[in-house]
């Protein structure tokens, strides 16, 4: 029999009426005659409410004791669905993550998937269960409970999937799938049909929240297809899969934009080996996350190095490299949160000379300045003030002619199945764009 | 080092405010030179939260998803807690029962502790920490999450203090100790300073909330001392002991009222061997507690028989009985709410002869029927009408002159340290009562 794994975010069980609707979707499923493992979040805004206490309480609160205390948001979720499901006369059986073996690392708020002790979901699964199971959490060898950072569900959810074979893994959000911008930037962005793999890291490393960026990683390494989809309205989503002669290349396919980032700039530090090393190395040390790096090197053998970090790790970083600072003699470091990354990714962009160009000539015709730029082969990012970000976008979605998708008819992708399973000229038609 | 081990309910967790003053007496207790092990509710309503939402969604939810819901109550008070603790600057680890293996059976919802691995617990101390633990909830050999009923951190508590040889167990509580009777109903009742094992087990079991019936059976079956005392007032609360030649016997200790009772009768059953075996039986197999017994035989070969259970077991006993009505081919099964216990508890009723004679006769004086009548060495129980359990309980305080009681020095016993390592001579004259 197939399998599937359906995720549903916090907004998807915020209430009792919500948690009923999840219920009913997730029994159809298997009417459908399919395995079904459901991941969930917390109730709405609990794991916030649950935050504010403890910093209320200690405004340091030990990373593990955070853990342990937000941990119980999924907890409550997973008791309440079942129950929902028992009432549709269906039998289901819930399980935390320390139940079901998902075991991490102790790096306590941000933990990484280890392995996945799947036999006990197997066996529950054969007795004809649904088989509902707490998103977010982990737990190490020891025991302790470890939480996987923010969207660390939809990791669950793709993690389970690849260690099940599940045919597929839904992703059901408050959005209606990957779109070509965030809407509430760009009305007319567009929803992305499909979106590769490779795609879908690059956006969601350069600030689109629909999907967390280690779920992804998994869905590639293991090539779990993920189709990202609204569990508000009953339409097809965008389809996560492995990018093949199927897919049209659209040179772009989306224009991000994340506010939430900080660039560090220490001034004056040697400029010998080791130097950059060293500062890197104590960053990752303390398991904070660098983005972008530059070096500029001064005529004196001194240098400058920005980097930027996400914007919850500034306080971290601040103590780190103040030490560094000290030990490197180095002359200031300098924070700054007013500034915003916008990107452009698409997988056309290898074959597409003159996109960077395009770029930057947009950003200078809305007055834009540039401070930082990455590239990869699909993704160009620019460091940018973070007042402009809004303005970047729309304008770079011009450029783009990213408008343009053509919107396809909202029944042509089935609902239940993957792309892969399709004939592939549906696909061809839909993401025939940008041409 | 000598260890204790503190438990503390939810009115004393019940918010921010309370969960600091609870942090500053633990580490109290730790400057002390005390090794301290802290046994926690959940947060003040917490569970009666939860189990709204569940009913709300499923008016019969399966009891194994109940337990993983209201479990999540003392998992957020141990992490507020230790983040508390931390605060002040000591070190501090919580756990779940499943965490430091707080094995039960799989009766969910009434679960019974059936081992504690104690080794976690154990290395923590030894590091130094403060060990806080999730009451109330337990594990199956499985892995899956049970819970020991209304009051069971008590339990926990008391278990955990037997099974880490604590020198004495502190249970906090929104009351200051055991009094000789509820003091809502009789505004003159003291504050008993010493009660035996034996008479608690008979007060828990016959009404008085202050302590899980469960937590003194573990006190007495392993010899720890428990110190019943309010988490508001830093005052001497009850000594729960062994009784030994040291404790004054009263004759009376107090007087208890439970009006969480429900009557069964079971009408014109056959008059043979094995018909109460297989009511009784039929009851044990669905975990349900009976209470009194009585059987009156008719002259026709029938008998009828009645008992009493808690009320929250009715719904459950009513399914069982009806079965049972069929299966014995009984006339009838009547099923009464409306009844009350009172009961007088003492470990010198013992070598008192007449006792039972003045407890009937004050209940008559009061024009109060008698409807059953149990007895134990220590203690006589009788089923009244509900609505005059408070008449009877003044009236049996007031018979056995329970107000005179004296009230002794608050001072008179250490608030830290049980009264088994005290001059005798000190519990002498607090005991000293009702000669």
């Amino acid at each position: 029999m197939s399998l599937i794994v359906q995720k549903y975010g916090g907004t998807s069980v915020a209430n009792e009426t919500n948690i009923k609707n999840v219920a009913q979707r997730v029994v159809r499923a298997k009417d459908e005659g399919k395995d079904v493992v459901v991941v969930l979040s917390a109730l709405g805004d609990t794991t916030d409410v649950l935050l504010n206490m403890a910093y209320n309480i200690n405004p340091h609160p030990q990373k593990r004791e955070l853990d342990m205390l937000v941990s119980t948001g999924e907890q409550i979720s997973i008791a309440l669905l079942t129950m929902a499901i028992h009432f549709l006369g269906y039998d289901a059986v819930s399980f935390t993550a320390s139940q079901v073996g998902i075991l991490t690392d102790s790096v306590y708020t941000k933990a990484r998937i280890l392995d996945i002790k799947k036999d006990r979901i197997v066996d529950e699964l054969k007795k004809g269960r649904i088989v509902v199971v707490a998103g977010f959490q982990g737990v190490t060898r020891d025991g302790d409970i470890t939480t996987l950072g923010r969207g660390g569900s939809d990791t669950t959810a793709v993690a389970l999937a690849a260690a099940l074979g599940a045919e597929y893994c839904e992703i059901f959000t408050d959005v209606e799938g990957v779109f070509t911008a965030d809407p509430n930037v760009v009305p007319e962005a567009c929803k992305l049909h499909v979106v590769s793999y490779e795609e879908m890291l690059e956006m969601s490393a350069s600030g689109a929240k629909v999907l967390q960026l280690r779920s992804v990683e998994f869905g590639r390494n293991y090539g779990v297809k993920i189709h990202v989809r609204s569990s508000f309205v009953d339409v097809s989503g965008t389809w996560v899969i492995e990018e093949d002669e199927r897919m049209e290349r659209a040179i772009i396919s989306g224009v991000t934009h994340d506010k939430n980032q900080a660039k560090i700039t220490i001034f004056d530090v040697p400029d010998k080996p080791g130097v950059a090393a060293r500062i890197f190395q104590a960053l990752a040390d303390s398991h904070i996350n660098v983005d972008m790096i530059i070096q500029n090197v001064s005529e004196r053998g001194l240098s400058d190095i920005s980097f930027t970090v996400d914007r919850e790790d500034l306080p971290l970083t601040r103590e780190v490299m103040l030490k560094v600072k000290e030990e490197l003699k180095a002359r200031e470091v300098h924070f700054d949160q007013d500034i915003a990354k916008v990107s452009l990714v698409g997988a056309g962009m290898k074959t597409n000379p003159g996109v960077a160009a395009a770029m930057f000539s947009a950003l200078a015709e809305s007055n834009i300045n540039i401070e930082m730029i990455s590239t990869s082969p699909i993704k160009i990012s620019c460091i940018i003030r973070k007042e402009q970000a809004e303005t970047a976008v729309r304008s770079l979605h011009k450029k783009f002619n990213l408008d343009r998708v053509s919107r396809p008819h909202k029944e042509s992708i089935g609902t239940g199945s993957a792309p892969g399973s399709q004939p592939a000229n549906g696909l061809h038609q839909e993401s025939g764009r940008n041409e």
